[in-house]
């Protein structure tokens, strides 16, 4: 490809930031040679660590910032204290068009916050929502919303079902998607009421595809549908539950595998099978969420990702701007809205 | 032993009964050889399948009725039209003091509500919860509530951290506890406020063992504390998300050692260490949630769950009457809540 990419990078963002920014950085220059960096953050921090690498000096520019979003910041206080942060400062590289996506693996609220002031929605979206992929019995699904919005209501569901079916039918090719809302049974009568409500809605709302109704915590991982709508509150808790879980049992087959000599010559014979299982269960490989219904392309990373998680959060950006996922989105959003009176003034 | 026990079943909840009942029955009767059952439903379906097993029908009073609640009814509606049903006679038997604890895979809500209205709550506990345990990385943890109480406010969780505090000394005999609250950060300014407010009284309210403050989905698996403290709906959600989550992972598993000869071969000399990975992640060995604040043992089955879970769920039944779990969590509570004041006056 001749046509160079360029993503912007919050060098400070994460737990073990910048070193795990720029290793993953690195990694993803070998892998998308087509891409250059803007990186902001400490230069007395960041270039040191830039010096290691000819190949990701010669694409990247630093640009320094002393100021950075904390952790434990509060979204509000970011947005307006971090004027100058590196986290800012790289959104700001996609709004004036020197970058096609930005990367930070730091405070998602203030991330989430800032994205949404400097990007600003898509027409029709009032509030985004963090989408991610999840592997699943059937392939993969991708579920929404894993933490931007807490507390939300019956219109907030259904926005969101509308953005994730557009987001299956775009990025997964799924011209007919199932989708349906998350909730502690599958029967009408169950879970909160404005879930009722939601589903209520989405049953009149005839968007594309099959909307099923209510799905429970198991059926995301056996894939019964593309896409599954929740609150971010409880789709984060969702998230983090299936890495534990998935963390939990790849220890229990790493012991299996010790606990006796059979086992030990087992595993040697089985070894470059259970290498593609680890990657198969290996969370990084799903590091990387898209912060959906911007006008802009931003990736969240896990916050305790290493250097291979980081580096597959800058490929789901990459991914999404080679795609062009946000004109995709965009034009498919007002189709949809066009043709679903019912369901867009129900969800005003 | 020579004490015999008995313990009441409703014979007609779950996804398979009364099949799945009588069968795991069985099991169980070879476990328990100590235990007799009294079993509510339907005789000319009960009849036929304790025929088959003359060393259950021995142990077995079988007390026919017609009436069953059925896994879409509403609680309130189970209440009231559901007095002669299998679910509810099973109940009383437990408050007559025919039997000493009551095992139904049948529907939650009503299981709940009946028991509650029958059996009654303990002292100082308002709203009952179902906690059940979890296999972690440390151990084994206790989760409450996973879907009682859909809807809570700061007062329920910190009765909830109340009841899974004094839970986790008398059974797990954990005498200082680890506790904390599951939200989608650890920071103290994240999640619901009412998740918050829970925090601040807990942090005053000074119970027995460690109160760590938030802790996210993934703590479950990593048994970062002993027990974790949420609502019921996002522990539903939690607990069926976790299930998948394995499932998928064994299934992986499964693949991975039919993906080559080499693998096959590896496989047949791990086999007996796989069998006993396949019990630790088998959620089955895990089936039984306990009806917590009741007085009286109240145990849930999975609705969908085979012989060998039911089997299991009477098991956490037995132990719990054997260990005399009612008694122990009732002084405990009133020792704590004497102890703690302004706990108690918080949480009031």
């Amino acid at each position: 490809m001749s046509d160079r990419l360029t993503i912007a990078l919050d060098a400070m963002g994460g737990d073990s930031a910048p070193r795990v920014v720029v290793d993953g950085a690195e990694m993803a220059c070998e892998r998308f040679p087509e891409v250059d960096f803007l990186m902001y953050g400490r230069e007395d921090e960041v270039g040191p660590l830039l010096d290691r690498s000819e190949r990701l000096k010669a694409v990247t520019t630093l640009i320094h910032t002393d100021d950075v979003v904390r952790s434990g910041d509060k979204p509000s206080v970011a947005l307006r204290a971090g004027r100058k942060s590196s986290m800012r400062l790289a959104i700001n590289a996609v709004q004036d068009g020197n970058a096609s996506g930005v990367v930070s693996a730091g405070n998602t609220g203030a991330l989430m916050a800032m994205a949404k002031f400097v990007l600003k929605t898509l027409p029709g979206v009032d509030r985004p929502a963090i989408a991610s992929f999840f592997p699943t019995l059937r392939g993969e699904s991708v579920m929404l919303d894993l933490g931007a919005n807490l507390n939300c209501d019956a219109d907030n569901i259904v926005d969101f079902a509308v953005m994730g079916n557009v987001f299956a039918r775009c990025v997964l090719g799924i011209l007919q998607p199932s989708y349906g809302i998350l909730n502690v049974g599958s029967e009408d009568i169950k879970g909160h009421e404005y879930l009722q409500d939601a589903s209520a809605i989405l049953r009149r709302a005839n968007l594309p595809g099959e909307f099923v109704g209510f799905v429970e915590g198991d059926d995301i991982a056996k894939g019964s549908v593309d896409v599954i709508v929740t609150d971010g509150f409880t789709g984060n808790i969702a998230l983090k539950t299936a890495e534990g879980t998935a963390k939990l049992i790849n220890e229990y087959v790493r012991q299996t595998f010790k606990s006796s000599l059979f086992a030990g010559i087992g595993y040697v014979l089985a070894r470059s099978a259970m290498r593609k299982l680890r990657k198969r269960v290996d969370p990084r490989v799903y590091n990387g969420a898209i912060f959906l219904g911007l006008n802009g392309i931003a990736v969240k990373s896990h916050g305790g990702t290493d250097a291979l998680g980081f580096a597959n959060a800058i490929g789901v950006a990459i991914d999404m701007a080679n795609h062009g996922v946000i004109e995709k989105i965009q034009a498919d959003f007002s189709t949809l809205t066009r043709q679903e009176p019912e369901a867009q003034a129900a969800a005003v």
